[in-house]
């Protein structure tokens, strides 16, 4: 994708090591109730007696692990609704900033798996090398355009039903070095443009009788983060948007609002060409991401017709909990995890990359 | 103020009760640590052994306040730094959108006390009437306009050092009756405003060695809300850039820095004609706040060179705490909070009030 993306190739296997990882590993194994079942009935086919401190326990703990699993399943749907049918073939899937990064890859697994993709981009990509996408160049800044364009897919693919809110672009300056232009960019095409898109879109999908709308904003809208003052204003109004929506939705008197999901993915730092040049903090709690792994998850909520949150990796759904800690805790906390200072190269690279273009 | 903003008088005194005036109280009382150590000193004077439970339990309850106090201070002085002195007759104070409500309060009370204040407000106000106070005309919207008057005001009342950035609107509108140009204007004037007002402002901050940015959000940019989502994006994204803004200064190589304060208020529903017709919740739980209760925390924090958050009323400070809760008990608390419901009507009488203008 990119030479200075982080790749996984050509690491030694523990630099491959991380939290999320082992919690991954985990949750198929000791952390879900399926496995946790096994032992007492490998237990009783030992015929270990039913009052055996081994056999109690790993029924216990068997059964604590099944209630958290029903919980989960119960809150997730009292949250987010039932899931919704998705039939791939009906769907006409909407990709902002599908030129490149995370926004191709959902593009094109979702065109070889036989849905209509509309790919939204500045950049003209040459469409004949991907099957089931069709490639629209539009800016999403500009309104208009983005009318003219809509009005074109509806014609050519039909009324857009799957909506992934992706486009999003990065300065990487600080305060004073950006420029208001560069922030005005940076707010409209990552913050604006979603509204856009949403007015442009929301109305079909309710007359449709449903639909998905996912907004891809970051973990930093949650955090702030020096030298990324734009991105990450426009990244947190971007949550706020998706819980307004949201709340929106449920209020709604419109019979078809209950049926249309909202996903919201907070992901971390990725290995696209977005984020090359950002030094890691730390690759055991906080890894590179690559966006595969994010795509997948996303197109795993989406195929389900649920909604709901993805925050990737483990340790952005901790910001929360920090959030609950003293200022002086959370500030050693910050401090410890790098992220005010992980952009300090980056412009650099940045520039060293747009001259080598 | 404002006919239809709510206000204390003509209330029943049980209407005036709400969870921050019993906290208020016992902060004062049982909960701080002067009024605990009273307890002991008056069980020695009545001769109560040391040993007694009584005065065991008086002294470890006085001991923990008293190191909880300890903590707290340390915690704040390791997350905003050392207070830096303020001296009101040196400070140059800007507040944004200080033609009404929170913003015109602050500056008529620190116009009183004698320092040089500059309003900047769309609104023309006359100015003879308020002692201390320069109004400037400008759109904050405007960024050539702004460094136009920044100019002016230098040349006037000298370099700003206490920049209080207040001015917001709010629509109130659904997502789909939002227009474009009325999200556009929310962003801009909300958030936009703010990234240039700190550029205009912070390197004459520097070249004096000090200074104060206040950042007026809203706890809704923490939540997000139905019907407020241009609102809720805009607010979001000025938490954001305080935060942002705060892990700059500190990384900041330029050796005024340090001394250069940010102050994050996040405020409920406050009394001030913005926010008239917005259906309270709950007046115990969420009292709405009146504009001198938020103005007075941010003076008090402005005065004492401090920087910091400031989130009232109390239920603001547990926004955190329920983010940390599981996504079918937020839902439950978000329903019974009855905020989604909140704007329904505010559309109406903010129609109304317009044409009664």
């Amino acid at each position: 994708m990119n030479r200075d993306a982080p790749r996984r190739a050509g690491k030694a296997w523990y630099e491959l090591l991380s939290v999320d990882l082992l919690y991954y590993v985990a949750s198929y194994t000791v952390l879900h109730p399926f496995v946790a079942w096994i032992v007492p009935l490998c237990l009783r086919a030992q015929l270990t007696p039913y009052n055996h401190r081994a056999f109690l326990f790993s029924v216990g703990y068997a059964a604590f692990l099944t209630c958290v699993f029903i919980a989960n399943g119960i809150s997730k749907i009292l949250a987010y609704g039932k899931p919704r049918k998705v039939d791939l073939g009906e769907e006409v899937i909407v990709v902002t900033g599908g030129g490149g990064g995370l926004g191709l890859f959902i593009a094109q697994v979702y065109g070889i798996r036989g849905a209509s993709v509309a790919v939204l981009d500045v950049k003209s990509t040459n469409e004949d090398e991907v099957p089931g996408i069709t490639f629209y160049k539009c800016d999403v800044r500009d309104k208009n355009a983005l009318a003219k364009v809509a009005e074109k897919i509806e014609k050519e693919l039909g009324p857009p039903t799957i909506l992934i809110n992706n486009a999003g672009i990065m300065h990487g300056k600080s305060l004073l070095d950006l420029s208001c232009e560069e922030i005005e960019k940076t707010i409209q095409v990552n913050l604006l443009s979603q509204f856009y898109t949403i007015k442009q879109f929301l109305p079909g999908m309710l007359e449709q009788g449903f639909g998905t709308i996912v907004t891809v904003a970051s973990v930093l809208g949650h955090l702030g983060c020096a030298n990324l003052a734009d991105y990450c204003a426009s990244k947190a109004g971007l949550i706020a948007l998706h819980t307004s929506l949201a709340g929106e939705l449920e209020q709604s008197p419109h019979p078809s609002a209950k049926n249309i999901r909202t996903v919201l993915c907070t992901p971390g730092q990725m290995a696209t060409p977005l984020f090359a040049g950002v030094q890691t903090p730390s690759n055991f709690l906080a890894p590179v991401l690559e966006p595969v792994d994010v795509a997948k998850q996303i197109m795993k909520m989406v195929d389900a017709g649920e909604g709901g949150e993805i925050a990737l990796p483990l340790y952005s759904r901790t910001v929360h909990f920090t959030k609950c800690l003293p200022a002086g805790v959370q500030w050693v906390v910050r401090r410890l995890s790098g992220m005010d200072r992980a952009m300090v190269d980056y412009s650099k690279v940045a520039k060293k990359r747009e001259k080598s273009r």
